[in-house]
């Protein structure tokens, strides 16, 4: 029996474990569709929903609700007023929809999960709202591989650091996955440990970051069990 | 030196640390004032505002946006889709004004906090949204006396058991404190914990409950290391 080279195995949950961003981009859609009619020409509403949801991001936090209510004021804003009410309402749903979407796994998540969890501890860390990613975690099916679930307000290395001392693992024994380079993956290296990248088509521009850093980079999370084995054969 | 009759005490914040409750009846009444152009005679507006966020409770969990968002359901339903989208804008300014209002600490609270830190470890325990409540916690001066901050999604037996678990105390060496019997009290007596009871004037209708148990209640929480030293002198 060799010895595993992690103990701990951190991953990401939306766009590693479970689509998200596309069922943004098809609200995004929708809200461009609605505010058509009531944009002036020249208006590029979805630059303008972007825009507002950055704005807000520093007062409203990441996630669903955030995003339901940057649409209302940017409809608001591009219609310069004249959106109707109902229409208002139609954003309204298409963002609270999102949140009893049912969960739509990445492949080969399960199997996954089972053979990491066999010998290692998982946790599971994630930005966004508090409810939604619970509610997601818990109709998956996958809540019981997890040692830990943390929704938290920033990935930055303080925040990495504190879930480490938390499960009580050496930055050398815990390896962090997920898609996005800027919250999975950089503050993790800054902290001394391991971080394995698996991109997803969609990226958030919010997420986007650019980096010098050679990174390792899987093209499917079915790839992970054996890389993490490589990891070890090679340390 | 007496041996202290806890070693952990959990906080609750809204309503037990700083005003919450009535920053919501502020913005009801907003909302009252502005939707009533809209309503037709008859409709009670502000019994609608609370149906809507207590329909959408399971979904959109407790906090300023979920109210927010409920704001903008109500005000299109109760004026049959009539209110104009400007009226809908100053609906969620009025919420998310919320989000980024002064901490206003209920009185005593620094000296209490001061006090019974020197000999217990003391954790926040609230419900609502995580970057609110964080928000509050940090501007507040305050979060250094905390060992830990936990925002919850409900505050049920299992979730302080797990908090208890967390910092690694028995329920006899626990005791909670905060303005809810629903919230604070019942579920910590129920795993065997203590817990006192500090009304605030306001309570959301939601955190109403039936009780037969004889609690302890205190006038307000500058008493409470008294009753916290009383508490060990007669047990």
């Amino acid at each position: 029996m060799t010895a595993r080279r992690f103990d701990v195995v951190g991953l990401d949950a939306d766009d590693t474990l479970w689509h998200s961003e596309d069922s943004f981009a098809r609200v995004e859609e929708t809200f461009t569709a609605l505010m058509a009619p009531y944009a002036p020409a020249g208006i590029d509403v979805a630059a303008a929903l972007r825009a507002t949801e950055r704005a807000y991001l520093p007062i409203l936090g990441y996630g669903v609700k955030s995003f339901t209510l940057a649409m209302v004021k940017a409809a608001i804003a591009v219609s310069e007023g004249t959106v109707p009410a109902l229409v208002v309402g139609q954003l309204v749903d298409a963002g609270a929809g999102m949140l009893t979407e049912t969960v739509r796994l990445l492949p080969d998540v399960p199997a996954v999960l089972a053979d990491l969890s066999r010998d290692h501890r998982l946790v599971l860390i994630t930005k966004g709202d508090l409810v939604h990613q619970t509610r997601k975690v818990e109709t998956s099916g996958l809540a019981h591989h997890f040692e830990l679930v943390e929704v938290v307000l920033e990935k930055d290395p303080e925040t990495y650091a504190r879930i480490l001392r938390q499960v009580d693992v050496r930055p050398e024994r815990f390896c962090m996955v997920g898609n996005s380079v800027r919250s999975d993956i950089l503050p993790v290296l800054a902290l001394g440990a391991h971080a394995v990248h698996i991109p997803y088509p969609l990226l958030w521009e919010h997420e986007h970051v650019d980096h010098d850093e050679d990174l390792d980079e899987l093209g499917s999370i079915s790839e992970l069990p054996a890389a993490l084995r490589e990891a070890h054969a090679t340390s």
